[in-house]
Order: C-alpha cells, then structure tokens, then sequence
C-alpha cells in the first residue's frame, strides 16, 4: 500500500526437469508426421477418440516398469473431495477406461486411435523425458491373434508412409508366455517375481553375467552406491535362468542380446549375433524353441501364436524382411499377457559416445487381456502399440523424411515500418500488409505470408529482423516514396548473393543489372505483382 | 501366494468430475478447426511454439478470476526436490516464461501461435469444464497498439476462415484505461481492491444493483447461503459507481450490460440497448466518453489507443461491423493491461432454458506489459488472443461450417469372417482387407478404409457390426464361395433401402433387379472393381 515498498525480486525463467518447449520445425513436423499416422491407422478401419490428461489414480493401476522412487512413476494430486488424480503414464490404461465405462455403445471389436502426451514422474535423463507424445492404436474385444497380426501389419504400414525405406524398419514380436514359461520351468510362478526376473534379465546388456546373477538373487549395489533390491532367486534358480538364457546357442544368445531397448546398440556387437540381416526365417526359430528343455506347454502355445501371426502376416505379404519373431523383445509395462512387439529401426546412427549404432525402437506394443477386465463382469480380450512420437521425429529427420522437411511452407514477406515513430503513418503500412495476406498465386492459392514490423527500432534493425525470420522479400515505403505513391521491394536472397560478391565482381556491369532486380519501385497498387517476380526468382 | 486369495473387487469405470472424453466426430471436426487456426496464424505471420503442460507454480503467477478456492484454481504437486510445480491455465503465462527464457534468440516483436489443453481446478458445471483447448497467437515486443490491432484483424479472419459468415461475429475492443481511470476518479487506486471492484461489476447482470452495492461495500450471501467478501467501497463510492455506469446515457447503461461473457444474454435485453446491430460508430462512444464527468487522463488515453486501432482497421478494410468499441468487454485475466478484446458470435441460439440467446464469446485477450517484464530486467510489452477450441466447435456445428461436417472421410468398407473359428482361413480374409488397403481410385487416391471383424460372432453379429461401424459394403466369403474363387459383395445402403420397401414392391421385377445388385459375387481378383462399383453408388 505504500510507495516505500521495494521493487520485487525478478523471477528466474526456468522450467522443471524433463520438460521441454518445441520451436517451429518441430511443432510443424510434428503436425505433419501425426497426419500421415493418422491416415494410416485410418485406411485400417480405426477411429479416433480422445481421453482426458487427468484420470482417478485407482484407474490407471500401477502398471509403470520404474518403480524405484516412492509414488512409481506418476505425477499425483488430491482433487477437493480428497480422492487422488494422476496425469496418465500411457494412452493404453485411460483407454481401458473408456472402454469399460462405454461398453455398451462401442462396435465391438473396437478399433480406436489417438495421441497425446503423457507424463513419468521419473528422474530425468539424456532422450528421457517427463512429458512426450504417443501415438497408440487399440483394438479391443478381439481375442484372436489375428488382431495382433494387424496391428503388427499396421506398424509397418505406418512407418512406410512415413518415409522409412523397407530394409531400414523390421517389427519384433515376441510372447510373454515364452518367457512366463521359460520361468515355470525352473519355478517361479509370482507375478511380481517374475515381473523383478524380466527386469533383472532386460539389464544383462548394462550389468553382464554376474550383475544379472546379483539382481536376480538379493540385489546389486551399482558404481554411485545406488542398491537394487533382488528378485529373489536361489543361487541355482539364478544360475540356470542365465546358463539357458545367456549361455546356448548362438541363435539363443541373440535373442536376448538387444535388451538395451531405445539405446541402440554397437554393431560390432550385433555382427557377432548376426543381427544385422535377417538372419533365421521366423518358423526355424519357433522350432528350435519348441525342441528346447525348458520349454513347457506355455511356451509350446506361445510359439503356436507366433507361428499364426506370421502365417497371416505371409499371407497379405508382410514376410520377415519386415514382421520377425524375436525373444529379446521384453517391454516393460506390466499389463501385456500375449505377444508383443516393438518396431525397430536398423539403419545406423552414431551416439553420443561416437559409436555406430542402430537408430532402434520407435514403437511398441502388445496384448493386455486383463486391463479392460478390471473394471468389467467379463473377460475382455484387447490388443495395440503405441508410437513415441518425439523419437519417430529424431529417426525422420535422420533418414532425412521429406515429412519433417520444412520447406513446403508458404515464403514470408516482411513489411517494414520506416516511419514508425508516427502514428499517422501505420494505417499505410497497415494496408499493404493486409493486401499481401490476401493475395492469391496464379492457382488460387495463398501467395505468402505477411508480417508488418511492429517494433519501434530503425530501419537496419528492421532489415536485421528480416533476415532472422527468413523473409523473401521486404517492403519499404519512407516519406519519398510515399509522395510518389509507390513501394520499394527488397529481394533478401538475391541482395544476400549481391552483398557477399567480390570487389571485383562488384564493379562489373552484370551485378550492377542483378543489383538493380534485387531491389526496384513499384506504384504502390503493383505491390502484389512485384512480390510474386521476386518469389518466381526463388521457386 | 495362495490360491485361497478372493477375487479382487470389481473397479468402477468412471471420470473425474470437469473432465471429458471426445469421440471421432468431435476429434476430426477439432483437427480440421486447428488446421484452419493455424493457417490463418500463418498467413500473418505468426510461428508455432510449444510449451510444456507443467510449469513451476511461481513462474505461472496468479492471475485466476477464480480466487474463492484455497489453490486458486490450479492443479499443483510438489516435485521429488519439493518445489512446486502445477498444470497450466492458460497458455499466455508459459509463453511469457518461454519468451523470457530465450529472450536473446528470439526475433523481435517475437509473433508466435500454439494449441493445447489447459486446466483449472474449478467447480465443473454445464459447458464449464477442468480440461479444455485453447488456441493462442500472441506478439511479444511490440508496444504500439498497431500491435493490438493486427490481433483484432487476425481474430476477424479467422472467424470468416472457419465459415463464420461476416455478420454473425464481431471482435469487440476495450481498453483497462477506461475502468481503472473511471475507479482512480473516485479514488480506488489499489491493484487488489481494483479487481474486486472489477469483478462486482462483472456480476451485474446477475445480481442487478443492490447485488453489486453488496459486493463493492461489505459483502454479499447469495441464496445458497455463501459468502462473498467485498471490496472494502465506502457506500458512497459504491453508490457513484453504481449510478455512474448503471444509471447513465442509454448508450452507457449499453455499456455494461453485457458482462455475462460466455453464456449470452435474451435478445429483448440486448434490444433495449440497442445491441443487436451496428448501432453506433466507434468515433461516437470514444467522443461520448471523453466528454464525461469521471474521465480523468487515464480514461482520455484509453479513447485515444481506442481510436488509433479503429483507424488502423478500418484503413485495412476492417470496418465497424466487424471490429467494434465496446466498453461491456471486461475479461476476467488479472495480468491485462492495455486494450482487451473479445470475439463474440451475434447469431441467435437457443439456451438451456429456451431462450433465444445470442451464442457469444468464443475468443478474447488483450495486452499484458505486465507479464514477461515479471523475469526479465528490461519492460517487455506483449498482446494477444485465445480462441477457445471446444466453445467454437459448438459454435461451427451451430452454424453448420463444412469445417466440422465429419462427411469427407473415406469410405468404410468391412470384411466379415464367416470361417472365424478355423484359423487357417483367416489368412485368406487377411489378404482381401490388406487388398483393399492398398486400393487406389481413378485419381490415384486411397479407395477406402478397410475393417476385418476379429471377434468370434456369427454372421448375424457380423452385419450388425459393418452397420455401426458405418460400413458402406461387407464382403463376404464362406466355403462355397472359396471354392469357386469368389466373393460376395452386400451393398449395405442399397440393402437397407430394399429392406425396407413394402410387401407390394419388394414383388416387383425392378425390386428384385435392385436385390442382384445389392449383393452380388465377383472373382476374387476382381474384388476391388466390385468395391468401386459399390461405392460409386454412393458418391
């Protein structure tokens, strides 16, 4: 209330960890990217629909892999009636609710897309955010593997469309009840053991031999003294689990060589398991399982689901160039009871520890016959993959998609404001602005885009803040021009290739012709035609 | 661990209360609407960027209406380093973090749009939701109100660019100069106090004068027995202003009358003020006002910035009937302070309780010099507006935009699985929907989209579903027909309307001429012509 009162201390403008803004390429991309996924799950009969960012924490159940730190993975708050929300982890789990609370009214099978973001309140890492976007499709109701095959098929359908040459993608499917089974056979049966197993096996490419053997028995203590509770083993379940898994045949061993997941791996290291071709046809390798010791009936009724995807996927032409069986594929999400899968994309990339690796997982997915049954009387089978969609934009702009090429976009033409000290003088710079907005090229179409400078700097500034945007062209009008009713169009590239020239190039007669079409005078009602001559000079 | 364990409780399917899932129709309509937005915002000049949904509470600020509930109307949770970190309420505030942020790199005046959902932590109620999309475009840097006037413009073409017909919106200007100059006048000159006032007024049309004297002196108890504090007026002020803006010209009562913001106001109410058409020109309210009583400097200079922008429009051909001084404008926003804004739809429409309404708002903002200036040394002026998405697609259905006309999909075309219980068929009904997928029409266009039924249901069940689904023909494939290397084609439109003639007609030839080609059987290999054929039918 008083004039004596201290200005406030300036806020920091930060962001939390994990979060990140999007510029213009990416945003525009994004768009792009997002349009062709959607006309692809479209062309196989999927619809839209969208659930909210917020759900009842009981709802979404605990379904994240991470669950180190205390509230497992999920960012949570009490609405006024004190009953707790939670931003979604993933689109699968609100889906589940949707179907469940709409049951009813859905076509059944029920085949749905959408995308969004979702949050992990996980600690922050390189690639590793606490927001990012996925792009999942579902088809609910279908307990048939047929349903798998599909959504198998549309994976490679969708990355086609989205410019990743055949050869440069394959989608890995696996089988939960492989490894369920592989696990009865030496005779763990807990969920929660086995789902502490698979992770202990998921790191073996990290920890090796002997730090699996640890996490799978009473826990591992890693270099920052950080301690990882085991699973629980006894020595010789341990030992056994990592002698069949780790320790046979090559064919075998490659299996579960590629647990980094998202990372990539070295490709000295994938050569050795002959990872980089197709290496084995799908059947052969469900064979060579079936004969394995470990494999009881729930591993021999996996391997028949696989060789039925398969079979269907032949069948519409989608052979093992592109849908492979393959064991290392574990996902972590603790919801999936059938096959799963993961797309990967194989062509190489150097890290940012210099090594060339393969780009790796773009999308994933499986069967989750338990999650819609939560909330209903009876069983309901469902099945999908969902794209992450930040990483699918890093792959494209590595193979150099012409999706996330930004250059089909509209040129931009700045109008400048000499005398913008003048009030008098806006309504002018005004109408010009407004006349390019509305311009049309020879078909039709918008001709450009239009900014009017609305700062209070000097003209070089003005030219400074042209060339930042990326302007085309400039339009300039000072008191001279205005008296002689005309505007003076400024050709940026062109005047850019002028400026750099040498001197004596300078001199010569045919940059003085080139210096005199990179910026002329029109009558101001020829404003349009000389925008469109510059823009026809640039394509 | 044992098998005794009893079989967990059912959950219940359910959403929090505010917050709403979106079926196909809405989300197509939605991706169409933004496509138009952003190409509008484009055409101005205007880049995307994108900020993430979670911000540090303290860089948000406070600047709800809604401050009754002890969060003041924001979801927040603490971090695992217990800072606090809470959901956006709009997109203004983490812009101006944003821009604060890369301040150096950014061109200036920085113009930029994005979409996304916001959130507030309010009471839900009818059309009043927790999760809703907002569209902004916003010009920081710029502290002329050449700036504020280019909002106005783009927020006019947009309207016209989503099909809302010249005539049936009109973008209304206010200024904050006006109110607070009309306050300091009678001696309120506190921010705080300030706002309440503002916020007294704005219930006007509620709770009519004694309601407001209530609420600008002591306090008011409404008929549910809550108590709203006051804003601390001494009556006598109370009664000035009351009477000032009240009780004055009918041109100022005009004024005021419309603080209803979203929810439309009678026609006879607006009719006696003159509302329903152009019934002024902006020079005459700014000339009015002047020459009143309470306009003290500040309110002299509110006119001034009015009329510099009216000028500036109408010299772009943005005439009065679509950008219009209207003094009623208030936004609720505490961080406003220039010229507000507020694009108001003008048809009629029918309310809830059977009135005839005009729709209303569906976009406003104004100016914020207040709100980047809060992280940076230097005062960084800022305008902008927010279209709000969900609000304007009722509004575009109302007026039956093509926008939203969900009728430019592509066709749907299901194949149904007669053999579904013997796998080794389904290869077969595999390869006809991947066919059909990869079909293209004359143009080279996709031909459809394409559903293969995965559920385990009859024939029966089968049609029913092509039916919901929307499908536009069924191929059909039993064991006779894979036999004889064909298929079946049903005609489903043709097929509902034989169905549906009467006993005498379905006798007739022509009737039975129409049943051949309702449903029909072609080679296998000709399958995608017989499709055409169908669809062709059917535009």
């Amino acid at each position: 209330m008083s004039a004596e009162k201290p200005a406030p201390a300036k806020l920091k403008a930060r962001q939390p960890r994990g979060f990140v803004d999007r510029g213009p390429a990416d945003v525009a991309a994004t768009e792009r990217m997002l349009a062709v996924i959607r006309e692809s799950f479209s062309r196989y009969g999927f619809d839209p629909v969208e659930t909210p960012f917020v759900e009842y924490t009981d709802a979404l159940g605990k379904f994240l892999p991470d669950q180190d730190r205390p509230n497992e993975g999920v960012f949570s708050f009490q609405d006024d009636d004190e009953q707790w929300l939670s931003l979604r982890y993933d689109l699968t789990a609100p889906l589940a609710r949707y179907v469940a609370e709409n049951y009813d009214a859905l076509p059944k099978p029920y085949r749905s897309y959408r995308a969004g973001y979702v949050f992990r309140n996980e600690k922050p890492g390189p690639g590793r955010f606490r927001q990012f976007m996925q792009f999942d499709a579902d088809i609910v109701g279908a307990g048939s593997v047929a349903a798998d095959a599909e959504v198998c098929m549309l994976a490679a359908d969708t990355m086609e469309a989205l410019g990743i040459k055949r050869g440069d993608y394959v989608v890995k499917i696996n089988h939960r009840g492989l490894l369920d089974g592989v696990l009865e056979s030496i005779g763990v049966t807990d969920a929660a053991q086995k789902l502490n197993v698979l992770r202990a096996i998921d790191k073996h490419d990290k920890v090796g031999d002997e730090g699996v053997f640890d996490l799978l028995t009473g826990g591992r203590k890693d270099q920052s003294g950080d301690f990882t509770k085991g699973a629980g083993l006894h020595g010789s379940q341990a030992e056994s689990l990592i002698k069949s898994l780790f320790g046979g045949s090559a064919l075998i061993v490659g299996w579960f060589a590629d647990f980094t997941g998202d990372h990539g791996r070295p490709l000295d290291d994938m050569n050795k398991y002959g990872e980089t071709g197709t290496f084995y046809d799908n059947y052969s390798v469900t064979r060579e399982i079936k004969s394995w010791p470990l494999a009881n009936f729930e591993v021999q009724q996996a391997c028949n689901d696989i060789d039925e995807i398969i079979a269907l996927c032949e069948s519409a032409g989608y052979g093992s160039s592109r849908i492979q069986f393959a064991p290392s594929v574990v996902r972590g999400l603790e919801y999936y009871t059938g096959p799963v899968y993961e797309v990967e994309l194989t062509f190489p990339v150097t890290n940012e520890d210099g090594q060339v690796v393969r780009f790796g997982s773009v999308a994933g997915g499986g069967r989750y016959d338990g999650l819609v049954g939560r909330f209903r009387p009876e069983p309901v089978p469902a099945t999908g993959f969902s794209i992450g969609v930040s990483r699918l934009y890093t792959a494209l702009k590595a193979v150099k998609s012409p999706i996330v090429d930004a250059k089909n976009e509209l040129p931009l033409v700045v109008v400048t404001t000499m005398d913008n000290k003048s009030p008098e003088f806006m309504p002018g710079y005004q109408a010009f602005v407004s006349t390019l907005r509305q311009a049309k090229d020879d078909n039709g179409k918008p001709l450009c885009r239009a900014d009017l400078y609305l700062g209070s700097s000097g003209f070089n500034a003005q030219m400074k803040y042209a060339d930042r945007r990326g302007a085309i062209c400039a339009i300039i009008q000072g008191s001279s021009e205005r008296d002689a009713g005309t505007v003076v169009i400024k050709d940026l590239i062109l005047g850019a290739e002028l400026a750099a020239a040498s001197r004596d190039v300078k001199d010569s007669a045919e940059h003085k012709a080139k210096q005199a079409e990179a910026q002329f005078s029109v009558p101001v009602e020829g404003l349009v035609e000389g925008v469109k001559t510059v823009l026809a000079r640039h394509g």
